[in-house]
C-alpha cells in the first residue's frame, strides 16, 4: 500500500461507496471487479488498482463482499461519523441547500448559516437563524464546525474562503464560480454544474461531426 | 497531437477556460503554466501536458496569450455556441435548477421542462409550460434539444435516462444520487455535492489525526 494515493483514486471512492450500497439493496453479496467497473466506467484492471492501495479486498477470482468492502471504504472515507457544516451566503442557491435534503441523510449537517446582507440576518432558514457573517469565526469555533460552505457571488468568494480559512476551517465547498485560493492544508472541492456541462460538450461537439479537434491544432 | 485524450483533461479544459477569464478581465495578457497550475492547483509541468494535447499555445520561456487560448479552448469545448437543454423532474431541485442564472450566462439554455405528476404538469415554471414526461421523445427530437438534466429522486433516474437516450440524447446532467447506465455512445456526468464533500472528509479525517489509514489495510 502506498501514502501517495493519487487524488483521482480518492475521488472514485465515494462512488464506489454508492455503487455497492446500491448492490447491497439489490440483495448482491458479492461483486466482481467487472461489475464494479461498468457502474464506474472504468476498465476491472482499474478496480483493482484502486481498490489495492487501500489493501487487499477481494480474493483472486472470487470478487468482493460488498457490505464488507462498502463498510471499509466508508470507514477510509470518514463518512462513519457525522460532520458540521457552516453555509455562507443564504441567496437563492444557499436557501436551495439548505432546503437540500441529502447532506443530512448522509450524515452531514448544515449547524449554521451566514449572510452579509442585514436584511437577512436574524431571519429564519430552515432550523437556523442566519447569522451576520462577521460572527463566522467565533461560531466555526465554537460549534467545532468542520466544513465551510461557499454560496456567494463570485466576486465575494475569495473574501468568502480567507475568513473560512481564518476561522480554522480545513475543507470547503465552493458553488462560487470561481476558483478560490486557499493553503495546501485546507481542502477545496467546487461544484459547478456549468463546468461539468462544458466538459460534456467537448464530446457532443466531437460526435455531431463539427470540425473536428485536430484541426484546431496551431501549428 | 494525439486522439486519446485522457477524460482527467477534458474535465480540466473548462477550469483553464474559467481560470484565463479571470486573468483576462483582469488585464493580464500572458501567463505561465506556473500561474495557470497554481490555480488549477496542478504542476506546471503538467500544464504544459494537457494544453499540448490541443497544439503548440505557448513559446518556450514566453507562456500562454491568455484572450487566445481561452478563446481556442471555448472553441476545443464547443462553448463557442449555444446549446439547448430538457430538464426532467421539476420538484425543489428541478425548481432550484430552472431558476438558477449560470446556465444561460454560458450559453445553456433550458427549453422544456418535464414532470411525471400531473398535479405539476401545465403548471409554470418559469418561462417554461411543465409537460407530461411521456411528451419528452417528441419535444427533444423536434426541439433538436441536446442534452437532458435528470433532476428525479434516485429510483427514477435509470427510467428517466433510458427514455432521453431513446429520445436521440447524448450528453446527461445527472443530478439524481445513483450511477446510471447509458450505452458508451452517451456521457453523463454527475452533478452530486455529497460524493464530493465524501472526498473532502477522507483528508479532514487524515488531517484531523484519527486513524492513519496505513491501519485499514486488511491482510
Amino acid at each position: 500500500m502506498s501514502d501517495e494515493i493519487p487524488e483521482v483514486v480518492i475521488l472514485r471512492l465515494p462512488l464506489y461507496v454508492r455503487v455497492l450500497s446500491q448492490l447491497e439493496s439489490r440483495g448482491i453479496e458479492v461483486a466482481s471487479s467487472q461489475v464494479l467497473g461498468d457502474f464506474l466506467q472504468i476498465s476491472p484492471a482499474l478496480v483493482r488498482k484502486d481498490l489495492h492501495y487501500f489493501g487487499r479486498f477481494g480474493t483472486q477470482g472470487q470478487g468482493y463482499q460488498v457490505r464488507q468492502l462498502k463498510n471499509e471504504l466508508r470507514q477510509i472515507l470518514g463518512l462513519d461519523r457525522t460532520w458540521t457544516m457552516a453555509l455562507v451566503g443564504v441567496g437563492q442557491l444557499g436557501t436551495a441547500i439548505l432546503s437540500y435534503g441529502g447532506f443530512q441523510q448522509q450524515g452531514f449537517h448544515i449547524v449554521a448559516a451566514f449572510d452579509a446582507d442585514p436584511a437577512r440576518v436574524g431571519s429564519r432558514a430552515g432550523d437556523l437563524i442566519i447569522q451576520d457573517v462577521r460572527e463566522l469565526q467565533e461560531t466555526v469555533r465554537s460549534k467545532g464546525i468542520a466544513i465551510g460552505i461557499v454560496a456567494v457571488p463570485a466576486a465575494a468568494g475569495q473574501g468568502v474562503a480567507d475568513a473560512l480559512v481564518a476561522s480554522g476551517i480545513r475543507g470547503i465547498l465552493n458553488y462560487a464560480p470561481f476558483r478560490v485560493h486557499v493553503p495546501p492544508s485546507v481542502w477545496v472541492r467546487d461544484v459547478d454544474p456549468v463546468v461539468v456541462l462544458q466538459s460534456i460538450t467537448f464530446h457532443l461537439k466531437a460526435v455531431c461531426g463539427q470540425r473536428p479537434v485536430a484541426s484546431l491544432a496551431l501549428t
